[in-house]
């Protein structure tokens, strides 16, 4: 089918194309019944206007961008669920944008959003994201920023997350009661906030029940064959961990792929928790204990806030950042006991 | 930091900005040198030409979008770092789309993507695509549009699905080798051509191994609560099942979670397999034995295919449909044997 044009729908009914335009545009200077005459010619000729052209008029574009490392991990598909949900609602469409974890994409990315293809975006940070320039430069663009679970502290704009520091000490404490004495954490990317909260939470739970442990940060890279590789060897050695903790869900699936190579059985010999949203934790053999992070939640509470922005964009803005908390799940793969 | 505009950005170089405009646009009518002139201080002031105006100059965005009904499925998430790993090469951005199983969501990004926000689409689609005149507009429309594994037979563009037939086939066959004798085909949307012929296929084998099987059809709803409690409904009969075939991965998830309510042991009382890519199928407890679609590879050759298109836009179009074979991996959820 071939598209109509502004000239020709304006042939149609005997109008001017600039009448026309206008009248698309619900200008003051079009009585009401040549409007709705317009529209539903347009309607039935299946007009639809330029998205481009009628973008740079309406200065918006009803569309807001999600910009997340993966969509692999259950955490970024569930939050992704969430934001959709308050966006359909409200009648924009959603563009989601994967960095790979790689900050030149994710730069590169927020370049091209400066101008003007959304009306705003909802960030999670890459792990190689250390300068904050590109995302300083969209924020002081006046088109709204917000941050959910992985922030950069020093940008002034809303952020959502969940409460790392006590979700890593509630991770850190499992293990200790069920008898870990020396605690891989396994990370993901040096520089993102949420790793070091994670980590210093458990360093919280060590200092207060038994300072002796052993607790070792490593990181790992975001390739999931080389993160088996390196969690196989550092379960090669004599005196091994008796303890990992995943910081993100694919590292835990890495860990339990490492010790069905390695014949180490899950929990009798090693102890692993994961800070994940995987529906199937459950399901996992033996079921992995998980720190589960409110994503849906996460993502609804952070597209909210961008819309509020986007209604009330002349007003003073005050920055909020909001926490929403994290739960313990534990299951067979932290218990003593064996596994039904 | 303020933008500047291309004024300001003639003033600095003392040129025109129409001359700076065509520099930009590596006219002919602008010498080599003045463009490097023109480049150098782009560059210094972070200057970055408006999208949409740049966009209707240039004719093309080089962006491409992906439309999926979610990405929660293994098939789509590793599927889109197939196509992405093609688009970043070829120095594109790529849009992903969610429908939700949602026609009227995927005739609306149809819509709205039919009028240049990108250079063509990559579309899978969703389980309530019957009318296919969304579809068969954005194809007509000169842009290419590339099908991958949801495909509607009767729009001419090009195909890249997995043998679908042959992959029931391969799925029913092994349940009837494994001692099945009464079938569940778990469905998802009564309209998608893949449901149709991986059901069918899987008749193809009962007809030729067993013929006195009972094979049922039962169509399940996206929502995966409701088609949890389906399932488990399908299993609380007396001359319940012995074997479930999931045409998609989450109605796998769905039937080991009915059976643990109900604590129907897998495999000893139901053998489970389904059309699969989770990269953790041999984690689940018991293993789950899958059809394992090669998506990263039906990813990557769409993209191929959708940019074969872009870059030789005004030859003769013949479409082709490639087939990329789906394998068996049978694990511990089909077997007779007790799971390790």
């Amino acid at each position: 089918m071939a598209r109509i044009t502004i000239k020709q729908l304006a042939e149609q009914l005997s109008l001017a194309p600039s009448t026309v335009s206008k009248a698309l545009r619900d200008s003051y200077e079009i009585s009401p019944e040549t409007k709705q005459r317009v529209l539903e010619a347009a309607q039935r000729f299946n007009f639809t206007p330029n998205p481009y052209a009628s973008s740079l008029r309406r200065k918006n574009s009803r569309t807001i961008a999600i910009v997340v490392p993966e969509v692999e991990d259950s955490f970024f598909s569930t939050a992704i669920n969430g934001i959709e949900f308050v966006a359909h609602s409200m009648g924009y469409h959603v563009l989601i944008y994967l960095t790979h974890e790689d900050k030149a994409l994710e730069e590169s990315v927020l370049k091209d959003l400066l101008n003007g293809r959304v009306d705003g975006i909802l960030i999670s940070v890459s792990t190689g994201t250390k300068s904050a320039q590109h995302l300083l430069d969209y924020s002081l663009s006046g088109k709204p920023l917000v941050f959910f679970d992985r922030v950069l502290d020093e940008i002034p704009v809303h952020k959502v997350t969940t409460d790392d520091f006590e979700a890593g000490y509630l991770a850190s404490k499992h293990l200790l009661e069920n008898g870990c004495a020396h605690i891989l954490f396994l990370s993901i990317g040096d520089s993102l906030n949420i790793m070091k909260r994670r980590f210093e939470g458990g360093l919280e739970a060590i200092r207060e029940f038994r300072t002796d442990t052993k607790y070792q940060y490593v990181n790992c890279t975001p390739d999931p064959d080389e993160a088996r590789m390196l969690i196989q060897n550092l379960l090669s050695v004599k005196n091994r961990p008796d303890g990992v903790i995943g910081a993100v869900e694919k590292l835990a699936i890495a860990t339990y792929l490492a010790c069905k190579t390695l014949r180490i059985r899950i929990p009798e010999e090693l102890k692993v928790l994961a800070f994940s949203n995987l529906p199937i934790a459950s399901l996992l053999q033996p079921g992995l204990s998980t720190v589960r992070q409110p994503a849906y939640e996460i993502g609804k509470t952070a597209a909210s806030l961008l819309f509020e922005r986007l209604n009330k964009n002349n007003q003073p803005f005050n920055p909020k950042s909001i926490v929403v908390p994290s739960v313990l799940e534990p299951r067979a793969s932290t218990s003593g006991k064996v596994p039904f």
